[in-house]
């Protein structure tokens, strides 16, 4: 079963050494930790818990945010932590527009040369590094890298080591997805991330629904990213706040389970 | 000036009676009406008083909802309005998923087979039609077209006759967005929509901002439509539920006015 659970769609209820436990417990076999709660484990018992569970990290959330002041130490750290958990790729959220500036295309630029910083030390390190565009209604807060064909032309520019992470909730509206995944094939596309757009959406951040409670087509994406070649784990990554959030986090993987054998 | 007046933003104040005498006495030369408000008035009301105040109609929104039961006579009633009115376009909202159905791909289509049905007779009542492409997160619910790209690809399948309706809050996001203004060109660009992206953006529809409150570089996006060859108006469109919808309408005109002067 190739699903793997990213912490964040539990994080309200659990620590990550619940979440190992969790996973362990369900048979996920794979789990993509959020750096704030990996602090909170402490790295050392973190890759020991998950060696000791055998289970595959799929991603490390995140590196990126090339805005913040302390971008390039802070993804010097992330890409030392996901080399030690041997991580199948770092997830980059590159960051929207720098404080008080208007300018998209100068915020697009300079993530783009911050990027090429870090590229070389994570070759070194072992460790490629996924672009997640993010969808366009985050382009200020987040990031403003919005389309798989726009994060594909970063990664044809940038070489090797460098890929995608294609989360349905971002790309499902892009009339060119199925173009864009299949132009990114096996090589680019890192990771695959899966959840639902709920009709209404509340909130622009925290909304998200759990896979088949949308609208999303995700039988058809996921038949693309196979076709691509894509061969890899389905990642689970559901924020919300007012419903999964808000339940025992073991009906929630249950829920995950039963949802991604039926409706993906 | 060429400023014009998007009834909507001041909808939950004004009738468009009350709008009409408001554009005259700010000196606001354009207006573009809502059908219900234009049903309320009743059509030949509504010509008569903007013919009075010498207001040029920059369109009429809105055609397209081509997921509705009713869509070819209502495109139809509304392509006969639009000729009355003498409106520069007649704004077609597409629409979004049909009811229970997950198929953009599908919808998609069916969005291009219904446009050109009405096309010829938008073209013999001498209508242009302007596909308005919907911000992503507009896509289930409103329309499924959400790029300049793709409705360029649309017109260009369907010829003349049509063109976009270019509205800064759906496109500004956009990596390709100055690429496509320059292809779509003076013959392509119908209308041009303003007001401004909020950050936080607490709606996916209702919350809009003014021009200069949010982080759209306007007189960047103005360049590039104007050396597109445009030179319509400028139409200010602003949905808010918890801002302007609640002021003083006189002061929401007022206050456009200023903001066109100065932040676009």
């Amino acid at each position: 079963m190739k699903l793997s659970l990213n912490t964040a769609t539990v994080k309200k209820q659990w620590t990550l050494a619940q979440a190992i436990d969790g996973c362990a417990r369900h048979g996920i076999r794979g789990i993509s930790p959020w750096r704030d709660k990996l602090a909170e484990m402490g790295l050392k018992k973190a890759v020991a818990a998950i060696k000791a569970n055998d289970l595959t990290v799929t991603g490390l959330c995140r590196g990126g945010f090339f805005t913040a002041k302390d971008w390039l130490d802070d993804n010097r750290r992330a890409i030392e932590e996901a080399h030690e958990l041997e991580a199948d790729c770092l997830v980059l959220v590159v960051g929207g527009l720098p404080e008080g500036s208007k300018d998209l295309i100068k915020a697009r630029e300079r993530i783009k040369e911050s990027i090429s910083i870090i590229l070389p030390e994570a070759r070194a390190a072992g460790v490629p590094l996924a672009i997640e565009p993010l969808h366009p209604m985050q382009a200020a807060e987040r990031a403003c890298i919005n389309t798989l064909e726009q994060a594909l032309d970063v990664c044809d520019a940038l070489g090797e080591g460098i890929g995608v992470a294609v989360d349905v909730y971002h790309v499902w509206w892009d009339p060119k997805l199925e173009e864009q995944i299949r132009r990114a094939g096996r090589k680019r596309i890192l990771g695959y991330h899966i959840c639902d757009w709920l009709v209404p959406t509340r909130d622009l951040l925290n909304d998200r629904g759990m896979m088949g409670d949308g609208i999303i087509d995700l039988k058809r994406l996921r038949s693309w990213v196979e076709s691509a070649g894509y061969a890899g784990f389905h990642e689970v990554e559901i924020f919300s706040e007012l419903d999964w959030w808000q339940r025992d986090a073991d009906e929630v993987l249950k829920v995950c389970k039963d949802r991604f054998a039926t409706v993906t």
